[in-house]
């Protein structure tokens, strides 16, 4: 069971941090990009809980970004699960291939979705019930409002729909929700609605106050069901040739902050 | 401009219809996924609009997923547009590097998008204004009600929505809807919403009744606008030795009675 696997690799570095996998040829320090996502693991991959690679990265390294990928992958350790970033979603036919090439081609422990489709475009996903499907709920993009903030009839704002959806669709236990850090209030509305769920909260940014908030909102009752994904503050911290000890110390930092205000919120409680 | 070049195409071979290229290995007529798709392209180039692989069919392939693609699509005249399948959505970094996978790295003259994230996770793909961006709208499948159908505040259903947004950002001319073809009162509510933009129209099964409601409601003001996407009913019509030429009569059959119904409603006009 991912969870599981995710839980255990989480105790075992005693982290919460995810380090998204994103490489930008413009902002890396050097260009072969397997041997700099290796060497980002190396130096980080017992201060995480997870890896997750954002695979428009690699699809727009064409055709050979796909091995590009999982050379980089390589060094992550057998024991530290890695959710494939990838927000995908369609009805239930190509569904059922998207979740195979994510699921059983490339063997990634758990994707992020799209749920527009409704149901049947999430079913295929969610009948690996070893693997985590995490729901796109709530973006931390300025254009986040346009559609996930629209009201509904019944007066909740549509993420929240999302989120019950995601709820409701969570049978076999694997079900997480991807809410970004920016918005607290939002995040506090998506743990009520999902107790027991996870929660993946990209866009994390350096700023302690945002760090803060995002985790007291996210924690759930037993003080877990987190993941908290930074990608270029780790990734990009340093360009010169101490990048991957640069990349270190960031992460490190991270995770110990992260750590530190679960630690505030639980002593409140 | 896509759109030029789409009403070109459409205009030469007399078509509205695209044909859906989503190679089922378990429905395939034989193995080699490049021959079986030019064998289509070949037999049917003279028919079409439009060409839109599906990119789940070829990401389940694995690695050499990709050239597989490309090895398929390599029969198509270059003046036939062809639409990747692809539903992308995510914020606007990532945004930008699908859009480059897409556009760029594969020259795909245009896309199926999401647009879940909002505005910036659309803009980066309507920045390149040459080609055609399709927002996923109203879909075909069973599912489709349990988001796209909520009734928001205002007394929409959320996929009005949607197409208004469309609306709104087609600020360069190159958004198009994809709207499924089982819900005719759906498509005409688009239309009206969208009264001079593409519409992209999947699910059209083997019945003259959904075709010809499909159709009429449809099509743009001047008879034209639209797009009539058929996939396994082509692809699949035969696995025997003779399949390119059934795939052919299959794909002549919709075009007629796509054209048929076509003059019908303009006579109705």
């Amino acid at each position: 069971m991912f969870c599981e696997k995710l839980r255990a690799a989480s105790r075992h570095n005693s982290s919460f941090l995810c380090i998204g996998l994103d490489p930008d040829p413009e902002r890396m320090p050097h260009l072969h990009i397997p041997s700099f996502l290796q060497a980002i693991v190396e130096a980080t991959a017992d201060l995480v809980c997870s890896y997750k690679p954002n695979l428009a990265f690699f699809e727009a390294l064409g055709m050979g970004g796909m091995q590009t990928l999982l050379e980089g992958l390589r060094s992550i350790p057998a024991h530290i699960p890695i959710i494939a970033d990838a927000k995908r979603g369609d009805i239930g036919n190509t569904a059922r291939f998207y979740a195979k090439a994510l699921f059983e081609v490339y063997g990634f422990d758990a994707a992020t979705v799209n749920a527009y489709g409704g149901r049947d475009a999430i079913e295929p996903f969610l009948e690996y019930t070893d693997r985590g499907v995490f729901i796109w709920c709530r973006s931390s993009n300025p254009g986040a409002a346009d559609l996930q903030d629209l009201p509904l009839a019944d007066g909740r704002p549509l993420y929240e729909a999302v989120a019950q959806r995601a709820r409701e669709w969570n049978v076999h236990g694997n079900v997480g929700v991807v809410v970004g850090a920016t918005w607290p209030q939002e995040m506090e509305r998506v743990r009520r609605i999902c107790p027991d769920m996870l929660i993946l909260v990209p866009g994390v940014g350096a700023q302690e106050g945002d760090l803060a908030a995002a985790v007291a909102a996210s924690l759930d009752a037993n003080g877990e069901g987190v993941i908290v994904s930074a990608s270029r503050q780790v990734l990009y911290a340093s360009r010169d040739r101490e990048y991957a000890k640069i990349a270190r110390r960031s992460a490190q930092q991270l995770r110990d902050r992260i750590n530190h205000q679960r630690e505030v919120v639980l002593a409140r409680r």
